[in-house]
């Protein structure tokens, strides 16, 4: 298999890992050809021995290559599209890593109506570090993998998509619907990080001298930086991409955040144990026999 | 040592436990009497062998005890407290484990100011479970127990509170001002606690009957459900004893929230980027090296 990595820091290195894994395993061939505008980062891909090619050019790209992975940052994979497109050959096959799905398949959709072989993919994995250096051939072991295909994409396609990821170590889920995707990942995941994000500025700005609330922690406050300790370039461009989902559901947010205001200030104890215990049901409906930490 | 405790649920119940392995290590003698109005948890307790005597009343609470430790809901011990002290004798120290310490520590003050034996204390540990059954000797083991002695405690009461709790398996943090301490838990505990309530109450209302959450768990979600898996009358307890810290810093909480969206409805990047980049800041700083999760 010719594989091509467009962008090659966690992800795109740790696919290169992962991809090396299964060749092994399966005793098939693999060539792979590692793209990066970066000197640095290529260098370090080079020093590891991440790939078997490498090139700062997305010219570079072979016309027989089987995959190409767009795997930069969501924005740079929109602003390379049209270039990487002219670049596949008869039997090339696109997909690309990005948090955000909607906007990337909108452009493929209006601009690109007859080409048929882009699977948009959503690797439920990362870590808060980056860079090829810290890339890790187990990063995709056990994750989801959400495809979101384009209308027009074939079954064969689509079933290629999700034997490429599976052979990376990850589980596979089908969205038909980007827009779906994101709105739903706007609630699991961009939301959560963008109250976790501004809880922890809040926090960092009321410290008392005297005390350190690293010795307070437990419950709430550990779990709420552990969550925003993320990329801020990476949480930049998913709050840019799926701004409109954001945005509506912070709305959302903001009114259920009335009523437990309304319902503390006017002291009525059994709306706001309501509230309390319809939380709590959520969770052991997720959990059953769950156990959490109080304070 | 004669030990009285008055509320004989999850904590009163590794009250008792942590103290019998106590005294068994030290080969001291221990008398624990267990003071519950529900006669279905006295009989559990009983059951159990946690404690030597089992009343319904605090009647029963023996003159001559050393500690009576207040264990019930912080609004029943309010309820209490001049009872109790009616019962202290000449040698008795009290103490109280509620989550709040101002509204307790505001009424001793004022009602009773010659009473000086109370050393009001915060022990960090809890579980989502209730109950004596559930109760366990491990529970405070290394947690940290915040005492906020009133001023007109006595260093030899200060220094006996911190034995015994010490003596529990716990960590001891003395603070001066219960208010303080109140202030410093809404920010660490009940805020985070308040708003991983309310997403979790949005999140639930607005599933996709076709995907299930659960299975798109990973990095936010997963934390803010484990957050929201307390109990809710003692959560509905401590939001109405630290309102007026939980309303002001829900005010400044939403007031970051406000900058959070205009840069995210403005395209203002580097003003989120620098959000975002504070927050991971305080996490980095809190947990040098420590690796998150991002999606």
């Amino acid at each position: 298999m010719r594989l091509v990595i467009t962008g090659f820091g966690l992800l795109g290195g740790s696919i290169a890992r992962a991809a090396k894994r299964a060749a092994a395993q399966q005793g098939s061939p693999l060539h792979i050809t590692a793209i990066d505008p970066s000197r640095h980062v290529l260098k370090t891909a080079q020093d590891l021995g991440l790939a078997d090619e490498y090139a700062a050019n997305i010219e570079a790209i072979p016309p027989d290559s089987d995959w190409i992975i767009l795997a930069a940052p969501v924005a740079v994979n929109q602003q390379i599209l049209s270039q990487v497109i002219a670049r596949a050959g008869a039997r090339t096959r696109l997909t690309d890593v990005g948090s955000t799905k909607a906007h990337l398949t909108a452009k493929l959709e209006h601009d690109y109506p007859k080409f048929t072989r882009f699977i948009p993919a959503h690797p439920m994995a990362g870590r808060e570090v980056s860079g090829p250096e810290n890339s890790a051939e187990t990063l995709f072991d056990d994750k989801l993998v959400i495809l979101t295909p384009p209308k027009t994409a074939n079954k064969d396609d689509i079933d290629a998509a999700a034997r490429l990821y599976t052979s990376l170590g990850a589980r596979i889920l089908i969205m038909d619907d980007a827009q779906e995707h994101d709105r739903l990942m706007g609630y699991v995941s961009h939301l959560p990080h963008l109250l976790a994000f501004a809880f922890v500025n809040l926090a960092a700005s009321r410290q008392n001298g005297d005390v350190d609330y690293q010795d307070l922690t437990g419950g709430g406050y550990r779990d709420f930086t552990r969550i925003a300790a993320s990329d801020p370039v990476m949480w930049h461009d998913i709050f840019t991409e799926n701004k409109d989902n954001i945005l509506a559901q912070l709305d959302e947010f903001e009114h259920i955040l009335k009523d437990y205001r309304r319902a503390i200030e006017t002291g009525q104890s059994s709306a706001l144990k309501a509230f309390i215990n319809e939380a709590r049901g959520e969770r052991l409906r997720l959990h059953p026999g769950s156990k959490g930490q109080i304070l």
